[in-house]
């Protein structure tokens, strides 16, 4: 529909996926990328000017700012996609207000004539325990009829939305009849901490799975180029648990049942199997009140 | 629909008319307003200090700042709006990145089933001359079949959606059939620079006539709170002119053949008449070359 | 040195504390807020609309908003301070980009006399451990030798900064020799979402001592403003504990040498008097995998 | 100082400057580039569509965009500096919200013993007219005398500085005694939209002359790979005037004294020579109320 050509030429990028299919019609491209784990690590270093000899594989290093919210370097790496997407999602990526974004205009163009309609696996019931959301069980009618009654509506809009074209009505009025379902496109651009933190929000189960899609893709697309932002970012932040003040009343008053010294003792022998190094180690001990 | 009561208690806020309708469904209304002129004033006197005894009248300096825009003080100042509009007005809304705003939740809450129907004298053709507005003219079918047409759309919509909620399918995926003309509401906050910036683009002409109306509505609420503020916005702002480099050659050259002596001194003895001090005089004659 | 009056005089500010001494010279002053506990419960409840009749006490709603990182809400909130300050602690204050700010201008204006001198017990050592920090221990010379050496730059570069001055060197030239113990002053506002993080972030022992005393007097004025917010807050975000995948894993093994039926069963009797609620109870049994 | 090696190593940043150096001891160097002038183009077609064939050349397209302050496109853009600069150059720097940055860390490193010191033609008098400012003139004691002054202040607090570090004085402690004119590191990066107001700013003449020197440079340096977009910043941003409300009641009526035919006449004749196509000219003579 665009009819932009890939930006994408740069042998950099061209070594990995670019694009995806999300849902029924749309996709994520990425179209360019600035900087690596390595400029990660650059941009750290000149915090850490000549003390930071010691500091020495990036890998460590990037793990370290990860851990610590030293967010400041991983901001100046970025990520641009070009994603086609319905306009409900769009509604949701565009509350992400760090992100540079254009998107295509139904004021100045004719809009797409693509709704997305739900596949029988994501039609499900509201949930009966999450408010904002839905589950497996019953529906109160078949798929088929409740397909016909989306595309009742998608069809019926378009034609009208084309009729008042053909009315000569002005392009920004007659789209006022097209359902949010409808298709739009955009560009969009952000920084790869603020990637992060759209991907630990967009992708968590609360999230609504149309927009889990689209931020799965994107970050399947943008793996490759930081292999060792993206590791340090799922141990210490997406995969990560927080407790509260109370609930950590709980976890130690727990531990407190299980350090018979054996079981402790046990655990704590396997701690290099668990990749805590020696600094992780005594955080630990610290937040769980053991050291 | 919202039922929450209306946070406005304040005499201060009171005094004012704090709520005005707009388009057929929505409105306006004024929630919160931190700060004043005379803060504004304060809030810039710190940057001063000892130094600033001279500039005495809170009007100067606030016209002052603004002409050379210095914007921080006028950051000091936070207007908070509770609005009903269409989502397609909502979209335009969002892109002011530095509000904050909290929307009705169509993953949690039941839609509102009213929806936007552009009056009769919203209703104009394509302009032909700005490829993104609208303009005065002829349309290809009456008035009456169009609101049938959009009627037909809207009616039909929330039908479907209110047969899927019935069948208990997720509120999150019935919405997908509403169109953007449905109603929904916002909390939205900013500060009082940003506020200006957002009339700046959305009063403007060339800004799609819906959000003009809202646009218009929310300084028209805000204009009491800071009259001194507000006024030379409009002076300095929203009814300057900006000339490109080019065109300040063509000025230039214009005003050469102005230069009989007459004609120049006619206009400059007339300066005090438009309101232009000594200090602005003098910038004034800067611009134009003629210091 | 500032000369401006209080803007203090609401009555609903000078019901609480507004203003605290910090360090040798400094201050934090309240001289604003926007909202209250009411109105952050107030603009979330435009999320829930008609479906939100159920959750029904203030307390609960700010709870699950803070724990579920609903953070619009709290954006709509506004605290502002007039802060007076060492230079080198506003450089780290001017970090946290959202808050708004206006500072003394040394453009403009002449600098104070007055340089941050470190107390006897602020006066420590480098940190072994922490290579950006300090801890008790010996240091290499006498306080008062220290205090002497600091004194008589702080001393010396006055001196010259006032000569300059007299010779009619530009003020913007003239402050290049002050040190960054020079005292400075600032407007500094910000949404109470941000201060939060702003507070987590600074009040945290890896911060500097002498931020860390600012924000906690910022803090001490902000509590009674907004007491649920707050309390939900440390609860939630600042006494919370945040674990790894990898920790993640320890703590689970860990928890099943805790789980002798007695262990456990004694441990979750007492869930309520932890005040994890019914719906909390839940969520931890989920984190820590007993669901 | 830093060590870091330079990661320009991309034939597209090679082929053009990529530092300069600024002041006594600060450089500015361009160390990394996102996007193109055909960039922007495309960024901005996306909002076009279908609709867009005829507004064929890139540099139309992208004047236009300037013109109209459709900014979006040029935020698709980013630049990326190593810069090193005085304290108090980085305190104006820091102001720039939107930036990302990593400054050289006092609290873990030794800071650097180079201090800015004003060249004599740098070293000029309060100016009478700009409370902020210099200008040409008499000083009140001789350059060198003024030098020794400084340089007096610069190498006491070095010493001190260095005398506590070697007493083991914590570093974020004993940096206090350290003068604004003490030169840091950081790696600052920007989109080009916001790198534009950033210039029009910084290189503006009411803006601090050491930071212009600067902004300059990072200007010089980005010119290369912007080429059409700066060229159309200079044109319709930097050296475009603004004229208030009352200032063009003054313009509008100066040029009715100037409409005698043949003076108008000949202006207008020669409108393609001041690359005013036809529908700049169109927008101009509306600007003067000659439409």
């Amino acid at each position: 529909m665009l009819g932009i050509e890939s930006q994408v030429g740069s042998p950099k990028l061209e070594a990995h996926m670019v694009k995806v299919e999300v849902l029924d019609h749309g996709f994520v491209e990425l179209i360019d990328v600035m900087g690596s784990d390595e400029e990660v690590e650059n941009a750290a270093r000149i915090s850490y000017g000549k003390g930071t000899r010691k500091v020495s594989q990036t890998r460590n290093l990037i793990r370290y700012l990860m851990r610590h919210k030293h967010t400041s370097p991983f901001e100046m790496c970025e990520v641009k996609f070009h994603i086609k997407l319905p306009i409900f999602v769009m509604r949701q990526l565009v509350r992400h207000r760090t992100a540079n974004l254009n998107e295509y205009s139904g004021r100045y163009s004719i809009m797409s004539d693509e709704f997305y309609l739900p596949d029988e696996d994501y039609l499900q019931p509201q949930s009966q325990d999450n408010k904002q959301g839905r589950e497996e069980g019953e529906l109160g009618n078949t798929i088929s009829d409740i397909h016909f009654e989306i595309n009742r509506i998608n069809d019926g809009a378009w034609m009208a939305y084309d009729n008042m074209i053909n009315w000569n009505v002005a392009k920004e009025l007659a789209r006022v009849v097209l359902p949010v379902s409808n298709y739009t496109e955009v560009i969009w651009k952000t920084d790869l901490h603020n990637f992060f933190h759209f991907v630990k929000l967009r992708s968590d189960k609360h999230s609504q799975r149309e927009i889990r899609d689209y931020a799965d893709a994107m970050y399947h697309l943008v793996f490759p180029h930081f292999p060792l932002c993206c590791e340090a970012f799922e141990h210490y932040v997406r995969n990560a648990v927080t407790f509260s003040e109370q609930e950590m009343d709980v976890i130690k008053e727990l531990l407190e049942h299980a350090d018979t010294k054996a079981g402790l003792a046990g655990c704590m022998a396997d701690y290099e199997g668990w990749h805590l190094g020696k600094r992780e180690t005594k955080e630990f001990l610290e937040k769980i009140g053991k050291e």
